[in-house]
């Protein structure tokens, strides 16, 4: 059984973006590899039949004020973009292709500058300029870079990786799957550690 | 500002349950009365475009496990009732008859019981003569519970006090609001505990 912890996000997720901070503490407590997965989840939204926070009634609302909170609490940098959501198709096909040629600690570095671009200082990463941009300040030719979000292989490779994503139950960002084992959203992090600790129950 | 917290919850709803076996020990922990709230959590979905968790796809087969792991996690009986979810009329009107015409603590006694009866034992506490049943256990005689529960005050009452949720936001089950500010779900009874604790952020 492999040593890991699947981390499945949306770069477009707040709560996947708080998730973002917390997971390489989590790897220090726990021993285990995190295994960064960036999906679309407006096909896992599409699958389950779920809608994204803010166009829900009283759940939007709630989920604004929420991430503001956690924000203060954590003290995690946030704001929330405008637009939100957006579709972050450049840097999730850039994360795979990065880590491809480059190396997952490549690609997770990344992958935190996204997140913190998006959320911290509410910039659109969904820009390929802005996405690229990133690339460049992890040592990315842009060139290099504008090219491979273009490629048929890593957009295939996004659309394959949710797709396996939503064939092993995952219907939300941020969400954990632990030696088969699957746990949704930030707030399930104590009890996912619990299952490592005691090897389930 | 009243020193309480406001335990919103269905009869129907799993993580309710859940939450009903630690608002005693959160009240203990806090120093705060908890103030029951049964709802019709349905009135609440349909104000938010929510659907009950067991018909969406993905979401429901991991809610039903999720259930199963949290009751053997937290050492406490659960069954999936069989049908579920329903419409608790019948113990949600009974219980602010009797929290009227008796008091808090009885009210939350039935209360405990209904949760228990349904997901503890698998008994479908919507039926009239179970609500009953469960009355006359805690010494409130069937036919004047069976006259309350059809009585057009309680009825309104129910339909008031979820109206009223409503209005402050609720969405879910359990949903707690302490001094104004809104915690959805069991998981976050911690920090609405810190948020107690430090008086806000």
């Amino acid at each position: 059984m492999s040593q890991t912890i699947d981390f499945y996000f949306d770069f477009s997720s707040p709560y996947g973006y708080f998730a973002r901070h917390g997971v390489d503490a989590l790897s220090a407590r726990t021993g285990r590899d995190i295994v960064w997965k960036p999906i679309m989840i407006g096909s896992a939204f599409k699958a389950s039949g779920n809608q994204p926070l803010m166009s829900q009634p009283l759940k939007g609302p709630y989920s604004v004020h929420d991430w503001e909170r956690m924000g203060r609490l954590y003290n995690i940098s946030w704001q929330l973009p405008d637009p939100f959501p957006i579709a972050a198709l450049a840097p999730a096909r850039a994360f795979y292709w990065i880590e491809a040629t480059r190396d997952a600690e490549v690609a997770r570095n990344y992958a935190m500058a996204v997140f913190d671009t998006y959320f911290g200082k509410g910039i659109d990463i969904s820009s390929r300029e802005v996405a690229a941009d990133l690339g460049q300040l992890h040592g990315i030719p842009r060139a290099e870079f504008l090219k491979a979000i273009d490629d048929p292989i890593w957009k295939g490779r996004l659309k394959e990786e949710t797709d396996k994503a939503i064939a092993r139950g995952v219907f939300g960002s941020p969400f954990f799957i632990v030696d088969g084992e699957a746990f949704w959203g930030f707030d399930r992090i104590p009890m996912l550690e619990e299952w490592i600790r005691r090897g389930g129950w």
